[in-house]
């Protein structure tokens, strides 16, 4: 393996210094920073995010400040869910999609107030798509990259660590709706948010001088209860059928194949981006879908590198196969796949993993 | 240091094997793809590329393609450079801003046939920003990440090595013009460019599945040469004074800042995106320029990590360094500086690394 580290087109989060004290051994790079990506001990970080409670520097999940008088108007017009029902300090999931239906991002959108809103994104030049759009239809906003750091508070314990150091009443905080507060003078924001099914809270750091304080507060008061360095974990995110964008999907992915049906109101106006299209796809027939696959086999193996290809048992290929990880719950090698909508979880498949060929199952989502 | 590796997320170079095969020490992300960023040996390295020749694995150098009835007027109002003469198989460097006056890349544009055109674009997700401009202006294109990878062969001797594999009629092609050609079935074009000021070409494999095999090819013929793995070399652009995208600039540099006043043609179309924010710019008069800077320190030291700031004689902060390097050719510490257009050449000013200060004495680009 090679080696990475900061360089000026890589930002340094707030809270670098203390993942490199903690003994950060992997990173991969996300809206031009470095996200931590393992403390060098998978299954014990793993156990500490499921039972416990882990401290992930999520700094990478950047937010796109837009404010104005067309605040609003340009932010539903990125999204393909409603948002005229969202109130101020609420945050709402959302899929953005580009002309052609595909998606472009998966961000929590934070309303501040009736003018100003923060899309909290997944790794994608966002500013700059939204730079576009404001532009190309001359809308009164101003957009920039705050300087904004999510620090992720996640699993059981959670929740007792955050209300440890901000007080009982966060513990009234819904989900993915944020609150303002302070620690030792230390703006924040805080949220019942993250990327994981254990529950838990992102803590907005609004001061980047002020992180490695931030992360010593939370460690500290976490302490009793076996805080520990973590990361979004790939296990524990596949186990519960997280979509990863980026990850599971590639440059022609609508939300529909991906299971976020949901997040797209096709009654909604003309102007939203890919609206028109995502009907056509409706009217058509989307071709792909996201199942599980349960691969016929025990051995653990590393999340890897390449999507494979999936056959189906005439041979044929049918799709994809994502992303994979070794479930400690299920005690077999699991992943997602991209499919034909001719299949059907039951079905039998084979994955070609380059180096060998094992056959599966398909299955719903999420594992567990 | 922290490990990096490929991830589904990180495309694979069809030169990455090779790459690990000769053991490259580091990488940096670029264009969602591993740039390979030293093999261990920094001054040899530096070496075989000034006197000899040096083969870089430069894949994260993406196309967009762009193709159809509207393509060469979608290219224009990408780019703030007449391109009206451009010909058929000549590549033209060009400045792209957004609706600010803002760089959003420096790529080099291929002009394929009358209705068919790439990008060869720096780090920048520049498909998207294509797209979403084509799709607000309605425009009839297709626009694609094609499957072509640069490999770079760099040096006094990179000549000879191209005319070894492909015959010596590569030596009367022209800076930045290109031809196509085939060896060994493998498809390429080959152009008179490169990102270092040693001379060369870049050699755009047109079929990912041959890299490995290119790579061989072009080792072999060189191997009289003394050829070796390399890559873009900080030391080597540092000295020459070549811009680095992303590296040099921030989210508000514009051209003029950076050197790239004979890229911005100010009467071309009001169409052209950006072009009537860089008039106001040019009118109300230009902020920053971008000067050298030799410290007063001839210590070596790594290329550093983030942007430092710069103070005048009477403790102003009147810009930033944006980047550094040992310089073997000065024998000193030498870097960039993006200042005040108060400051000129012979200035005295003062670096704040961080760990010390330290003086320095501005001067024009390029050093050597």
């Amino acid at each position: 393996m090679a080696e990475i580290g900061p360089n000026t087109r890589l930002r340094v989060s707030p809270f670098y210094d203390k993942t490199v004290e903690e003994g950060v051994a992997a990173f991969s790079p996300y809206n031009r920073m470095l996200m931590p990506t393992s403390y060098g001990h998978p299954m014990e970080e793993y156990r500490r995010l499921t039972e416990g409670v882990s401290l992930w520097d999520v700094a990478v999940e950047r937010q796109v400040d837009i404010q104005g008088p067309d605040a609003a108007h340009l932010v539903q017009i990125l999204c393909t869910r409603d948002l005229s029902d969202q109130k101020i300090n609420q945050g709402k999931y959302v899929a953005c999609c580009d002309h052609r239906g595909v998606l472009v991002n998966d961000p929590v959108v934070l309303k501040l107030a009736e003018d100003h809103f923060w899309l909290s994104i997944a790794d994608k030049d966002m500013l700059m798509w939204c730079r576009a759009i404001a532009a190309e239809r001359r809308l009164n906003v101003s957009l920039h990259e705050p300087d904004v750091s999510p620090l992720a508070v996640q699993g059981p314990k959670a929740e007792d660590v955050v209300a440890a150091v901000f007080g009982d009443w966060i513990r009234e905080i819904r989900f993915f709706w944020f609150a303002d507060a302070e620690i030792s003078g230390i703006p924040v924001k805080i949220q019942r948010s993250g990327y994981s099914k254990q529950g838990g809270f992102e803590i907005y750091l609004l001061d980047g001088s002020r992180g490695g304080e931030l992360w010593d507060i939370i460690r500290e008061a976490g302490a009793p209860l076996g805080i520990g360095p973590g990361n979004p974990s790939p296990i524990e995110r596949i186990e519960g059928g997280m979509l990863s964008f980026g990850g599971d999907t590639d440059d022609s992915t609508n939300p529909f194949e991906v299971r976020l049906d949901a997040f797209v109101d096709l009654d909604i106006s003309d102007d939203v981006i890919g609206i028109q299209a995502l009907r056509q796809i409706k009217a058509e027939g989307v071709k792909r879908q996201q199942l599980g696959v349960l691969l016929d086999d025990e051995e653990r193996q590393p999340g890897h590198l390449r999507w494979f290809d999936v056959h189906n048992t005439g041979g044929a290929r049918v799709g994809d196969m994502t992303c994979g990880t070794w479930s400690p719950k299920l005690g077999r090698v699991i992943g997602f796949v991209l499919v034909s909508r001719d299949l059907k979880p039951g079905d039998r498949v084979t994955v070609d993993r380059r180096t060998n060929q094992v056959g599966g199952t398909l299955c719903d989502l999420p594992f567990v």
